[in-house]
């Protein structure tokens, strides 16, 4: 099942679990894929930023994703391929197609600059994985030091008819995705679905500007389904009552350098998701104190969403 | 009155307020003033980031100094000074102490990389301000692309008598926090007073990880009073209870590009405190949508704190 | 005599000449000056990059372009007026005009990313000088890391009509030249002046590719001029055995962080042209050993042409 | 034969040699690598930034690595292996070692910033690699964007046996090989072999401060061989002779984005050592200007150097 442009709801970016002595959970992946399922995700991206790709070799990763793919079985899995050179991208990219991929999604690296640049390295990335693979033009300007204004996202899209998605991370962006729907309103851009990452901390507005969904990994993906849900039947007050319950963990989870995967991580370990919240080397772990302040804000999450309760006791 | 290491609470951060056509509005400057005193601020810091400070030339900037100075009376007014050059630099910085500033705030120069040349630089600001001149460091990575470990601030700390103060606005800086805490419990660091910025979006936790404030320009100072002194007082889950009403607006300020501080500047207007939202050119306006997300925000936060309750009305 | 798109030749940058203490060295400059002008240079440019302008003040960096500007009588000077915000670029930019500069250069800040933010910085840049004073775009990508392709030269050329030259100084840049020059014979864009900065490293075939001559600080600025005319008249090979001979040093001052700098106060010094070869604080000094490196060089290029061979005696 | 911090005299990068189809091309890697060694060289240094190593997927990496290593006998042959993660340094490390390697080069991430992320990193990859690995720390701030400091080289050094070299490329960088001797000499740092790249922009020197002789892939590497022997001998005016002769092709070689890469491979196909300059998908090519340009720049080194006078014939 090809990804298209009317992909929407939550494709929810998925770790990788490790054991804690540094070996592929093998169990934890099947049990996580298959919460991510029961929990009311409409696809799963793996190997992303979050999923600490780098740190796995060649054969590795093509056994992960299968791993994914297989599991979820008519779910799409949407597998990140990016890679220092179109070869290495070349090959994960059939590798995984073949294996039933969804799609992949594609982040730029962090030497281009110019637009002319960011559209040609598209351009080549499209002729690299072949032209009947659907790809995701991952847009984070924080992680990746690259800029894309609407108009260039345009030129991708409407130069590359595999492109089928924008995972939209660019902050501030409330601004763009309403541009960019406003260019499908104006008929210069064809419609490319919009799934929104930066660890959800702007989704209660997104999907109101437009947005199709979200694609990040917070620890509750089964409350990201309610939100979209919600907001797409226009119950804004609950969806935003939902929203704030779940902000300042939300919000904790937004740190770089490895510290929010380690929250995450901890959070799916708590709620029995995954087995242990170990990540592979070189990584981080949180602190006591860290991990205090995570259990004291998921106390305070429970007091609304029972989800948080359960595991809170 | 000169800033010294035993400085906490709330130091507010001040816009330049403008009037539409450009001019800096002195009306709007005062009432401002006052009101962050009323507040319960017990600082005020101008011509930072957010106070647009390129967008003035030199006399201007050192009349909106002199006059938010002047109209502080006592309360501590400390002026950001960050400048291309060390001759600026010290102009600005003599020319504010002479009125009466407390102190001055200092950011590093983006091309900055090793730790010999951000301490290196930091003991060359010193010596060009003087070494009667207390100052700031303004230690925000996302801002300025300069990363500072602790050990690094440690060596300014230790280097420059007249460093009594650090703006902390790393990301993720909790652990930051602690380390710092850490030096001075182990003796290996002298105690600076840590204000916290970064739009107070981890303030919950800064100040319980040691952290003496905040030094930031949320849009409701008062609130942010009330959130340390209750801290203060070890009300932990009334802080937060607090802080989570707040944070969905704090969130939506937390915005690049000049976005953050139109929403700021317009929720300052609708309060009153300033006459009008503009910025000097080249700004940024809030759309029409985003004013309406503003409003709805507001309008939540007022079901907790009536003091956007009677704006909002 | 306003600067427009027929200047040509060599616009020497010049240094600012300091005593060992740090005061303005007024006679240094003076002679400088005369020196430049004697050498058969077109013009001066001033406060650029080379010219420690940052550390000069509002009053200090005023004199020393009036000083040079009144010294240099007919002969056209350009002053430097990057600045972090308009307003301070617009009050030097007005006074040095005042006072019978002959246009400005306006270097873009390094937060530029996109074209259309580069395009958007000049058009304010040229708003705020006014559209009577005309200036140089700096494009210059290892300074300053704002990548501006050919088209986005185009548009700040065609938007504002007050732009007259390109101070080129991309590294590769001989294909940019051809391409400006091509638009220029396709008639998408007007005629500008395209003078080569980058130390001169690459002048022999910039000339060669349509450049109209040099904008840079190589402290023999004589041979600069005899480089250019002798590729002007078609002398192809006697241009470039007069700057092969130079290379070895041209080469040497090519050293970002100050040392090049050092290198060319050091050689105008040990020329007579100015008193001593002191920077400001804080600046570079070369090493002893590095002192016998450019001597050596200066005798090596003495075996061809006698102006090294005077002082190296 | 394991690379030790003995090493000197010139290792030449190696290019990956194409057909025109873009499939590697095996006889001239063969040439290529016969060429080297008559030549003089006493090291191939392969899969580095010039080799467009990014441009191959894992099993072409290892094959080039391995044809080369082969080839080349008893002469030690280093390969890069940095990489966006440990998993794939660690198994191209490992597998080139069992097929011959001498030792292995690791370029930093350009995320790293402080004095202890580099640090911190190099202890990983050598952890990532084995300790019985020798390895080569390349130090590029122009194209890494990483700055080490002497001190930071000295750290690595001294935590690291199995660091046995640096591949100096700072930029400038004169006094950083005289203060990296000096740790020697003062006993605070083990001896490490110093080679150097940067296109040998300023090799003459550099030998002459200690270094102990190049790692670049000027397409003349006899022309280096003479250089480091020369100055070894100390006819020091012969060594600078010759290499002024060959400045300014040097010069030109050093273009970033590919360019520089394009003249190389055009020059080593002019000579005969490889059959074609094609550049791998998405590469760059010389322009016919550009192409004339070089021919012009042959024929005059070949007024001083045979070598270049046979193929400019």
């Amino acid at each position: 099942m090809a990804l298209d442009e009317t992909a929407h709801g939550v494709y929810v970016i998925a770790p990788t679990p490790f054991h804690p002595d540094g070996r592929v959970d093998e169990a934890s992946t099947d049990r996580m894929t298959d919460f991510y399922l029961e929990a009311g995700c409409d696809g799963i991206t793996a190997l992303g930023v979050m999923g600490e790709a780098p740190k796995l070799d060649g054969a590795e990763a093509l056994d992960v994703a299968t791993r994914i793919i297989r599991r979820a079985g008519r779910a799409p899995v949407i597998i990140g391929v990016s890679a220092p050179g179109f070869a290495a991208m070349r090959a994960l990219a059939r590798g995984v197609m073949e294996v039933g991929a969804a799609g992949v999604m594609i982040a730029p690296p962090n030497t281009l600059r110019t637009d002319d640049q960011i559209v040609a390295y598209y351009a080549q990335a499209a002729e690299a994985i072949g032209s009947d693979v659907p790809f995701v033009v991952q847009d984070f300007p924080a992680q990746f030091s690259v800029v894309m204004t609407p108009a260039v996202i345009r030129r991708i899209v409407m130069a590359n008819p595999n492109c089928v998605m924008v995972k939209h991370e660019d902050w501030p962006g409330l601004e763009k995705i309403t541009a960019l729907r406003g260019f499908e309103a104006d008929g210069s851009m064809r419609h490319v679905s919009i799934l929104c990452g930066n660890g959800g901390l702007f989704l209660d507005f997104e999907v109101e500007r437009g947005a199709d969904g979200a694609m990040t990994g917070y620890a509750f993906p089964d409350m990201l389904v309610d939100l979209v849900r919600l907001s797409r039947e226009g119950q804004r007050d609950a969806a935003h009552d939902l929203f704030d319950a779940h902000l300042p963990l939300i919000r904790y989870e937004q740190q770089m350098g490895g510290i929010g995967l380690a929250v995450r991580k901890y959070v799916l370990a708590r709620r029995g998701i995954i087995a242990s919240d170990a990540q592979r080397k070189p990584g981080s772990a949180l602190s006591a104190r860290a991990k205090a302040e995570v259990e004291y804000l998921l106390s305070r999450v429970a007091r609304f969403d029972k989800r948080a309760l359960k595991l809170a006791a």
